[in-house]
């Protein structure tokens, strides 16, 4: 695999499909992104796909087809086990229906995996060993490079930081597990938080005063009611990447989704308390960042783990 | 490396050092301990380790030497940075040290990671891709195998899972890290829990009556306080275990330590509620099994290690 290779990147996500081609870490040609629910089921919107790449391909000599789903997937076959938030995607054999169709090397990979290659291979990961990739929104991703390598798990399901617990008496999680992180540092409980907070300062508030950016912008203010969000917001996300940190010893930890660009409002406090409960051998060689990309990440990513799992 | 190789194995402890000549998973060979109270300091103790060595080489054909030590240690160098109970362990060349007076290719490495590679090459952890070791003593150590390899993390640090929190808001650890998963399900806490409940019930009780291996025999025989202690017990660890296996996606976690021993007692609520916190995935290819080694997993691990770092 060369710098100057093309590969094309699939982000498919609940409600868009996003793709484009792509060379390094940029998109060099954006397709108008389609809507999943005007292709019901995974079987026409592979075959919308493949007849798209096919277009692609008559333009541009690609190298490399990469799909980034919201689910798990087998990365060695392109098998999509289930994507619960897309409907019809159940047992999918994704991978080789899109090979066959385009004749390209595929490779099928979950979402958060693609988002951190993009972030190693050419963002705020570039040159980490071993790197943890989060992704703040309504729900908290992740994924993990290990030894200068994506690491998936033993069934591909590695890096689920939004479900580890920071309070084994607490909020409920998904999936029966008490005090999983996202029920706490979620873009949802953020907002109730606010709300809350607001109310009991004798505000008059509704939940979309209390969106990520405007809190952020309130904190550089020194809104006090804003302030006392992402104090408890870090303290929370703090205790969670901590235990990851503990368990990795990473060199590395990249932040992504709306939040991570609140800036030093968030950052600061958040390595502050990071580095006030690991030890010294944790905390020295630990930079702690916010993610390059944004909506791209997906594009990019899918497309560089599929250029780099060329034989 | 052959499965008939010798290599000397060293388990150094806080109050003795053990070590013996191993073949594979066996200690052919064990040495009367020595007492670290009477070689103190870093000089004399590796001197007189040197002394024995040489004196055991005399009779057996070895290929290599091994230490673990409790603490931080390069295992590229050998470079021993501090052993926080053996006084004088600070800054001390032990691999260089060793190796010079030997003759022997020298590892010096993590006493918790060289008992994860007894396990995991020839003891509950064998065939296992993704593994998780834990110790349950005093305190809660750990390490880490990753595709088939100790994992050691960016400084050598990783596999802290006594330090993970459950509790962001929790008991404080040493580390300045609320909710140390240590300071809920170590022997210490473990007996203070079983004192209470043991009172609270209008028993008269001591703290030598709650040592695990009692409480455990008590639960056998249905004794309400045991359970009660072994079901507030098993619900901690399990959401610390839980978490690392959202992160990690494991196929096996191996539990060592005294409290390893309690058997069903202590494993069959453990794996039932770490299956109750954790999607199919995760669940599916994981095994929650007891360490097979006891006290001799030290002296194994760290000369397998040694053994699996010749050129």
């Amino acid at each position: 695999m060369k710098a100057t290779d093309l590969a094309i990147g699939i982000d498919m996500g609940g409600t868009t499909v996003k793709y484009g081609v792509v060379r390094g870490h940029e998109v060099i040609h954006e397709c108008d992104p389609l809507r999943t629910s005007e292709f019901p089921g995974a079987k026409v919107l592979l075959a919308k796909l493949v007849e798209e790449v096919n277009v692609l391909q008559k333009r541009y000599r690609i190298r490399a087809l990469g799909m980034g789903v919201p689910g798990f997937t087998d990365v060695r076959t392109g098998y999509v086990h289930e994507l619960t938030n897309v409907p019809g995607w159940l047992r999918v054999k994704a991978g080789a229906v899109l090979a066959k169709g385009t004749g390209l090397p595929v490779t099928v990979e979950n979402d958060a995996n693609a988002m951190c290659y993009a972030e190693w291979a050419h963002g705020a990961g570039k040159g980490a060993e071993n790197m943890i990739a989060v992704t703040l929104g309504t729900g908290v991703g992740g994924a993990l490079v290990i030894g200068g390598q994506l690491y998936r798990g033993s069934a591909f399901g590695a890096g689920e930081i939004g479900q580890m617990t920071i309070d084994y008496a607490g909020n409920m999680g998904e999936h029966g597990n008490r005090g999983a992180l996202e029920k706490y540092v979620g873009n949802r409980e953020t907002r109730a938080r606010a709300v809350a907070l607001s109310r009991k300062a004798g505000r008059k508030v509704a939940e979309s005063d209390c969106e990520p950016h405007l809190l952020a912008a309130a904190a550089r203010r020194g809104d006090k009611v804003a302030l006392a969000v992402w104090d408890e917001f870090t303290t929370q996300l703090a205790a969670g990447l901590s235990a990851c940190v503990w368990l990795l010893n990473p060199d590395r930890i990249v932040i992504g989704g709306g939040v991570a660009k609140a800036g030093t409002v968030v950052f600061d406090p958040l390595r502050r308390k990071i580095r006030d409960q690991v030890a010294e051998p944790f905390r020295k060689g630990l930079k702690i960042v916010p993610a390059k990309f944004g909506n791209d990440a997906g594009i990019i990513g899918a497309a560089g783990v599929a250029l780099s799992r060329i034989p």
